[in-house]
């Protein structure tokens, strides 16, 4: 008799059977999502910790569309160590629905970053339509309250005072700047003062290659940011590493908020946005240096007769390289994430020099690359 | 002089060249997602055009996480016709930080709607933790706040009196019915009183075969809705019909708000979740026969001196089908979106009769499609 | 003990459960490969059927890389209805392995086109180094062997008395004609002797668009096609349409092999090659009508106190097209397949006029395309 | 008057730049395919350095439907180091149209493998209709042709004496073992002799999970390989590491074909097929204990007031992983390529103790993994 009823579940099973599978199906694709997240594949370099991070981002507490911890989760997902929020203290377009102070949207996205081991900065954007002063990030706040301010110098004092990191956001921005990328003296007052340490060479979309001279010359911070407001994937795609959300990527001894404000105070930065990487010359050149490697060192094959001589390049980080060999009118190499390449050389060929084309430490500078035998 | 510059001009814009070319393959791929909809396909039967719904859908004014403009977005970006937005009226968890009564999600997402031709429903989730009452939907209300009331029973009432369609929704819910999904008087009653109007056969991630079997038994009209709470896409995938947003296909007279409304309360649903549809049968039938037709009729062919007999069948829809041979022991024929099959069969058939084991009239009733030469 | 085995077969079953749902996944993936076809989205226009087809195309016969038979297959799998075998009469690097002449390519495809249903034309490719005469495919042989001649003149004239369709391929091949693609008397003469029929504006990734002036001042038949000699997606991607296999489009009264010779010597074709197309005007202009309609017509909405003017175009099909609204100089519209835009436009517009700029009918020629209220 | 025509350089140039923007990304998709392949994550392991290998893939000169060469290109594209040509000696359905004996399509593709640096056996298929004998692989024969004999047991010996490695294909296939996958005194017999070394425990999309203890139980070498007749990516697609073609991964001292030969006869592989892993225990669980590691040590977080302990584990490798914590009735831990979970456990646990129900070590015998603070 048992078994009867065996049978009856067994085939009442089966009638249900392709439904179920399909629930299984998405069952999978949400636990895959919700539980686990992707890891970018950056190499570290000697010395160094590389963290991922995107220190400008809004909620409905200024005029973004989403909940913070949202913003916490999408960082997560997508394999980020470290988030800024940072609402506009001046604008805030929701504020008639909302019953809440510049502090709130990082109170609430507090408990998730604890939860999902993100670093979380409280930050703020000083927002002021006119360049100068334009828009600023003030990180690592311990009240954003307190420092805002229809002056943003005396907004800006304010945020120092609390051991803040000023950031000058989008400087190309053509709403603000709709011709070229100036540079202003209130820029130079606040460095003189201590009060400004980086630049957005990169927001969202845009990137603004004098910028990354500034940095240089002036010896500021390198950022690039997403200043994102919609959710995080109707604009970019965590899977398609040519359109994924941009970072700073920040070189650390140590994976902690304290790590990585000695980071940002000491300049040790890149941007990547899109597939470009733009930063100092050094760090620039040693991420470079871990991520692409000589996989096969030279060597020759002979093929219909002629002896070739060849090597093959490796990419072991999720970036995408363009290269150009120096001795060539060739056209470029696209070396894409976790892929490699053949190259060919003369016989006699001691060396393979390469111009990394989306790689700039300013802006007609490219790093380059040597391989030896 | 003047060439001069040009020169200059060109030679500049070369050595920017790459980057920008990255910066156009975002600002395209942002583009196409601001700009552009995706459309679904699914062929409209004879006297009927087939709108795609979701009737179930949280924002930050309950415990959803976004803003209540990007469901509008989202709804938008999928190729939705119409959305209700259904914030819990008793469950709002964020309100330390809101100022707001029942109708401010809609209100705020009523200017987007009309912008972006989404027709858009305001509705509201009266929300008890015991099944009964559980979770019902209000549709087409006029004011939400007026129909607060710790009585289910009650709420319901003064819905149904603004003219309000009812709608039980995921009634096999774990926490709510964690052993069987059961049926109770209080739904009856409700019934009776001309006080429910729809149960929801799929929520989410779920479904609910029995739950079908009540619509078609109490004549309910049957909703599939994605219940979402995060942002769309961090649960489903518009390119991947296979786990798109679960949708209530409503087959409408006219595109409007009491072309929808009328469906409703006739009856004039297909739930459309994963890779399945349930619904009553005529209607379902028809959607079947739109969206898969003969191709090439039976036809022959000679291999290896053995005369075969086929035909090829076309899915003209984005709509995953799952037939069966109803006359062999065969394998399923698994025949994805915008793609054709061509099937074998015996010299001697006189008609080809499918199961369609993934569309659902009944808990345990497939639709039949027959083909003839 | 009956129930008892039976248990332990369950039993059995679920260890198992895992693995066997990894070979499911393998199965379906393989089935859907195997079974079932995609089918190319591109709407018929009045009084014509569009056939989906690729006249140049090599096997191990020549200097391909594939068994005939998979050439089918593949064509087959990526939803076309025609395709020509043209192996090189001149150039077999295979030869020493083959025992072959130059009918067996075509005789080996057969017996899988007729199982497949699709239409095969015998070809060849005849293949002179320098251009003039350089590489002509003949199509509708009826002997390949029979026009094997030193002089190209004499092997095209041997084809014609077959009742062959003469082509002339990638006009502007670099390997060719190195500086510019150049016109010679050769073709005059063959034109004049009724001896030429069409050329490729497009061939693999190149096209010529000064070829597609020459088609359309000569009346000549416009073509692209692959020339493919490794396996088809080493190359293309069935389904990423914007690097689909090259075709020619061929308008016809009746899909079978008459209709579509009928089709070629009339001149009814188009080629579609990447996002563009080419060909006559008149059919390409009715071709891109049926593909991209007004989906909403003209209407309005108020925002932010402004009234907006809009209407929303659909693409019915799976080609992209790019739009410029000749009324403004705004960046181009991106229209993919399968989806809707919403354009904005003042209040006093009386019709929407756009410029097709990736769909040509002459090399600086663009379709015009007209939306009225 | 120079720089008129260079604007008319630019006008022109402007004019074109669409349709030569669409050449372009079909010429870098083209270029990626051409120059630049896939490398598969999977670290290696204290001693050894792992290499992919197909040991069972045929060609046109037996039953297969590509060239030889191609074959070598599909295996550098998907990131091989190694295959085995091993066409049918007794089936060859092509040679009416072949002019070859059985070492030519090892030949054919000896040159190409020299260029792509592809390590290429010289192999065969001894190919009987029942089991036993079946189909048996010789691998690294010094002449194919001398060992075909109709006696299966001659020719397996004959292959011996060149030094080969034997091994018995796919021993479940359906058509010679319809009913269960048994071993026969046959094998013995050969073993006896030092006449069998290995065994197909996954052949396409099949696996027989008794052959895998009839390797650990005789110490066989574990194979899982293609069995590919078809162009590679028509079955398999080298993007979907669910679906990637069946390897044998060989673990070496030295990646030549020496080094490979040894890890043959010394049994160190293990057959990598869809999700699955199988394999000796010692290496498969090598494998993972360098693919899936500890990212975040046991740690807490405090969630509503409750004290939470989590940990994450990262996978370091393109192979999907499957996990069921011992101690839980819970739902499978899936961890794809790449990725990472966090696991909650209770305040008093040890150690997290895993089995990994897709890594088999015998046909009932999964390997475990523990992890310690």
């Amino acid at each position: 008799m048992k078994h009867k009823i065996l049978l009856i579940l067994l085939i009442f099973q089966a009638a249900l059977s392709f439904s179920q599978f399909d629930v299984n199906y998405q069952n999978n694709k949400m636990f895959l999502q919700d539980k686990t997240h992707k890891n970018i594949l950056i190499p570290d370099i000697p010395g160094f910790q590389i963290l991922k991070g995107d220190f400008h981002i809004h909620t409905v507490f200024s005029d973004g569309e989403v909940w913070p911890s949202q913003r916490v989760e999408a960082a997560w997902r997508e394999g980020l160590d470290v988030i800024a929020i940072t609402d506009h203290i001046e604008y805030r377009p929701h504020k008639k629905h909302l019953k809440a102070d510049h502090n709130s949207s990082y109170e609430l996205a507090a408990k998730k970053a604890k939860e999902k081991n993100i670093l979380l900065i409280r930050g703020a954007e000083i927002t002021k339509n006119k360049v100068p002063p334009g828009h600023l990030n003030a990180l690592f706040l311990s009240d954003v309250n307190a420092i805002e301010n229809d002056d943003a110098f005396l907004s800006v004092e304010q945020a120092v005072q609390q051991g803040a990191f000023i950031l000058w956001n989008h400087p190309g921005w053509k709403l603000q700047q709709p011709d070229t990328t100036m540079w202003w003296d209130f820029y130079s007052d606040l460095q003189e003062k201590n009060m400004l340490h980086g630049i957005e060479v990169a927001n969202s979309n845009e990137w603004y290659p004098v910028a990354l001279d500034w940095c240089v010359e002036k010896k500021l911070t390198v950022f690039g940011n997403s200043d994102i407001h919609v959710p995080i994937n109707f604009r970019y795609d965590f899977s398609d590493t040519y359109n994924h959300r941009p970072m700073t990527l920040v070189f650390v001894k140590e994976r902690s908020l304290s790590g990585i404000r000695k980071a940002l105070f000491e300049g040790n930065t890149v941007a990547w946005f899109g597939n470009t990487l733009a930063g100092k010359e050094k760090l620039l050149k040693a991420l470079i240096q871990e991520s692409v490697k000589l996989h096969i060192p030279f060597t020759q094959v002979t093929k219909k007769e002629k002896i070739l001589h060849y090597a093959e390049l490796r990419n072991y980080s999720d970036i995408h390289f363009v290269l150009k060999d120096k001795s060539k009118k060739d056209d470029e190499i696209v070396l894409p994430p976790q892929r490699s390449i053949v190259v060919f050389f003369p016989k006699e060929t001691t060396q393979l020099s390469y111009t990394i084309i989306n790689a700039f430490y300013g802006s007609q500078k490219n790093i380059e690359l040597i391989f030896k035998p």
